[in-house]
């Protein structure tokens, strides 16, 4: 009776240590070079089948990390949606509702936040096509973007819709990417000035992306989208290839 | 005096045949899974060290592919400035100048061109911090690019230049990523219609790379620029952390 509370938190302690391990190797080294062995050791497990015994394959184990991180991050977007909804009410704009979809990202990164390496991780996996990182995000910890998305196709309807989702995805990509670029920066050149770094960057990508959102749509891509809608080639539901990414909502799957 | 020029071609082929194994290995699997022994297999070179003898390591074959690249690139690049400075003059608009960024790197990526790995192995190096892209490329091989960013620096004179310039490198890593994502895209799942959504993403960065560079800069981006000004941590020469990629023209190195 005394010792079964303290197995199961042993049990809890080393699944969570081998997945913040195998966060943190993916984040420096990639997904390629990191194996089930190398987790277990990074993690000090002292039973050497440990990560098989909880997961079982490494693309278990990146599932895994996104379940345990995007839940937490959702959670802090709705919050932060609903704060701002709140005080903005009809006046929101473009970037207060970028601000939601970068800050829960970006503040990972800050000084001892002890979550450091998700973003890194996160750019290492979505760029493998093997992954498609959307469906290893569940519905339920995808409930603050969702809302988010919607907010700005409302705000930017002057934009075609397929045109948007197609920038939607792709910026979020790119936002991704770009977080990940800027904490390698900051670690291996300017240490001592993170947080004002993360705060200049974050707050850059809130413009960067509200501008590339809402701009005018070219000549050049509406023939390139002329072309592209008589395609027989082009699956239903696909976006200009960008559709692995997410199912437009309104076809298919309707977000709340 | 028959043999001579023959063995002297087939040095040239053998040179140009690893360097071809080397990107396309690296665009698809990343720098850390290619091992030189593979390189040579992957090239069929009947020497076994024929890759050492070559380029002597890893590192070095990999600039020697950006070299082999960029001087193509760049003089294309250089070709069709002159050419939309002499039709556009003074009506060059941002959109022109940033075609001639992106469209040498797009049409790599068109069917059959046989350069459609450059892309995808540019993005795998420059995510790596240990390489310094910039310092890959020869500056007689940026020559265009130089041209671009001073064009777009007089174009775009109401965003301060620091902030300007950080954009312009954050945007030119996202331009790789994003290009090397859509090529991905494609192969995976859309390559009966490769040249059409070619087109239409690559129209596109040109359209939300331009917003992204004209936006006005916000007020939360001016205070952590106020922050980092007043800081002995960032180095002479640093621009808010993305001074690995180039340094900053007017400061030392002076363009053409």
């Amino acid at each position: 009776m005394v010792e079964r509370p303290s197995a199961e938190f042993d049990e809890r302690g080393t699944r969570e240590r081998l997945l913040l391990a195998a966060e943190r190797l993916i984040a420096d080294e990639g997904v390629a070079s990191v194996s089930m062995r190398r987790i277990n050791v990074e993690a000090g497990a002292r039973n050497l089948s440990a990560v098989h015994y909880h997961f079982g394959s490494l693309d278990n184990i990146i599932a895994a990390v996104f379940e345990y991180r995007m839940g937490a991050i959702d959670r802090r977007r709705r919050a932060m949606l609903d704060e701002v909804l709140a005080h903005r009410g009809d006046r929101l704009g473009v970037p207060d509702v970028l601000h939601v979809v970068v800050w829960p990202l970006a503040e990972l990164m800050l000084s001892q936040s002890g979550n450091e390496h998700y973003v890194r991780f996160s750019a290492a996996v979505n760029r493998l096509p093997r992954f498609d990182s959307w469906q290893l995000v569940k519905p339920g910890h995808r409930r603050g973007l969702v809302r988010c998305y919607l907010l700005l196709r409302r705000m930017l309807s002057s934009v075609p819709r397929d045109v948007l989702h197609t920038r939607l995805m792709m910026e979020l990509r790119a936002l991704i990417y770009s977080l990940a670029d800027v904490d390698a920066m900051i670690r291996h050149r300017h240490a001592a000035v993170r947080d004002p770094l993360v705060l200049f960057h974050a707050s850059e990508l809130v413009t960067r992306i509200g501008a590339a959102l809402s701009a005018p749509v070219s000549e050049s891509t509406l023939m390139a989208r002329h072309v592209l809608a008589g395609s027989a080639h082009l699956e239903r539901g696909s976006t200009f290839g960008a559709d692995a990414m997410w199912s437009l909502p309104g076809r298919g799957t309707a977000p709340r």
